[in-house]
C-alpha cells in the first residue's frame, strides 16, 4: 500500500473513516452511516475519497458480509496477517476488503485487525489470550501472532435485553461500576447458572437482601464473571490482554483479577490502526 | 374448610377460579383478571361469590403479593401443608391468602399449593424432586412431604426475550419440539456457557451449518439443557417429577433423559387442586 491511504473501520450501525500518512493517523471521523444504512457503496466510497482525500481504500468489518458492499468469504483459523492480505477481496485495484475470520463454529468480521494489529504494534506477545469486550464479546488465542482460535459471548447483548425487556429491567436502571456489588456478581458468576442466578436478582428484591441501587452492577457481574470462568476455564496460562475503552476495560480486568488470573487493559485504537498498517504493508 | 368452598389461582396476568364440592371441582373458568387487572379486590370476592357460590374462598398466588389484595408475609422453607394453613392470611373469617414460601435466596408465591398437592394427592412420594417448567421455572427438592429447598431459573424468560429481541429474534421464529435439533441444544447446554453457546447459533447460521428451521429447538434444548444440567448436578438421587402441561413436559422430559436421569411427568391442574384441599383441611 502507498504511504498515505484510507481505512473505513465499516459496522453495522456506525462506521470511522482514518487517513493514514507514514504510519500515523493525520484525520480520524465517526459517524452512523453503518452499512445497513447505505445502499450505494460504490458511491459512499467515492464521497468518502472526495472529503478523506483520492487514495487507496482498505475496508474492514460488515461491509464485507453479506449485508455489506461485496462478500469477502472468511478465512479459516489459524490466520495472520499475512493469510488476511493475500484473501483481501479486491472491488477495484485500489479498494480492498479484509476478509472475516471463521472457526469450525464461530465467525468474526472486524475484530481480526485490531488483535493482528495488537501483535504487530508489540502492545502483546504473539502468544495470548486477548479479550474484546462489547456486545459480542470476542476471546481469541493467539499463538504464534495468529488467531489461532476464538469463542463469542452474547454478554453485552443479554445485559442489553435484561436492562430493556421483562421481569429485571426495572430493576436494571442503575450504574454499573466494578464495585462489591459488581465482585459478587463475578463470584456468583463462577457457578455459572445463569438463569437461576438472573431469577436470584428479583429474589433479592423480594427479600429485601440487595439494594435496587446496585442490581444493575451485580447483573453486569454475574454475565460478564459467566463469561468469564467459562473462558479461564478452557484457556492456557499465557498473558491476558483486554482491547477495550476504560469502562469495560476495568469490569473484565476486575472479574478476571477475581478468578485468579491477571489482565493488562491494551488500546483497542491503536491496535486497529496497527492491524491496518500490517495488512496493509503485506498486500501482495 | 367447608364441604363445598371456593379456590382462585391468582397470578399476574391470569386467575383461574374452582368451585370444589366433596373434594372434586365441579366448575372452574380461566380469565385474564390477574392482579395487575384488579384495583378493587373486595369488590372481587363479592363478583366471583355472586357466580360460584357464596362460600369460604382460598387465594393463592400473586393476590398475595404486595402488588396484589393483602401481603402474606412467606413462609420460610421447610415449609408443609400444616405450616402454609397455620400462616394462612385472614382477610376475614372465611377468606383465606396462601403465604408463598422463601428460602434465604429464592421465593416462590402460588408454585407451594401444586407442589404440597402433588404429595397430599399421592402423585409423588414425599422425597423428590419436582419440577415446574414455565417463564420462571422452579425445582423443589422435598422431603418428608414438605418444600425443603428451591431454585428458580428464568429460561422461560430468556428464550421469550431472544425471541422477541436482538440478534437471534429472526432465527428463533421456528417450532420447538424435542426433536434432534432439541437435543443438540440439550448437549451444548451442559457445558453451561450459554452467552458464547448462544452466540454459536448466530456463527451456524453464517456458516451455514445448521438450518434456521432449526434454530428455535437448539436455543430451547440450550436454554432448558443449561438449566437441567445445573439443577442435576447438585440433585440427589431422589425420582424427578415434572408438573406441566405435555408440551413443556415433553421438553423438559427430553432434556432430563439426555442428561442421564428418568422424569415422570404429573398433572398439574390435579395436584393443585389436591393442594388446596389439603391445605383447606388443615386450616386450623
Amino acid at each position: 500500500m502507498d504511504d498515505a491511504f484510507l481505512v473505513v473501520d465499516w459496522g453495522t450501525t456506525n462506521r470511522r473513516v482514518y487517513r493514514i500518512e507514514n504510519g500515523a493517523v493525520v484525520r480520524t471521523e465517526r459517524d452512523d452511516r453503518g452499512v445497513t444504512a447505505i445502499t450505494d457503496f460504490a458511491g459512499e466510497a467515492a464521497a468518502i475519497r472526495a472529503r478523506f482525500g483520492d487514495l487507496p481504500m482498505l475496508l474492514a468489518g460488515m461491509v464485507g458480509s453479506n449485508i455489506g458492499w461485496q462478500v469477502a468469504p472468511y478465512v479459516p483459523a489459524p490466520a495472520g496477517v499475512s493469510g488476511l492480505a493475500a484473501s483481501l477481496l479486491r472491488v477495484d485495484d485500489r479498494t480492498f476488503i479484509v476478509p472475516g475470520v471463521a472457526t469450525a463454529s464461530d465467525v468474526m468480521r472486524g475484530e481480526e485487525v485490531q488483535l493482528l494489529g495488537a501483535v504487530a504494534a508489540g502492545l502483546v506477545p504473539g502468544d495470548a489470550l486477548l479479550v474484546q469486550p462489547g456486545t459480542h464479546c470476542k476471546w481469541a488465542t493467539m499463538a504464534d501472532g495468529r488467531i489461532a482460535g476464538f469463542t463469542t459471548a452474547m454478554t453485552g447483548e443479554l445485559f442489553a435485553l435484561l436492562r430493556a425487556h421483562g421481569l429485571l429491567a426495572a430493576q436494571l436502571q442503575g450504574e454499573v461500576t466494578a464495585n462489591a456489588a459488581f465482585l459478587e456478581g463475578v463470584e456468583a458468576g463462577r457457578r455459572r447458572d445463569l438463569a437461576a442466578s438472573l431469577f436470584g436478582i428479583r429474589a433479592a428484591k423480594m427479600l429485601g437482601t440487595r439494594d435496587d441501587a446496585d442490581a444493575a452492577a451485580y447483573a453486569s457481574g454475574l454475565l460478564i464473571g459467566s463469561d468469564v470462568a467459562a473462558r479461564l476455564a478452557e484457556a492456557s496460562d499465557a498473558p491476558i490482554f483486554i482491547l477495550s475503552g476504560p469502562e469495560l476495560g476495568n469490569l473484565y480486568t476486575a472479574a478476571i483479577t477475581a478468578n485468579g488470573r491477571a489482565a493488562s487493559l491494551i488500546d483497542s485504537h491503536a491496535a486497529f490502526v496497527a492491524g491496518t498498517l500490517a495488512i496493509g504493508a503485506a498486500i501482495p
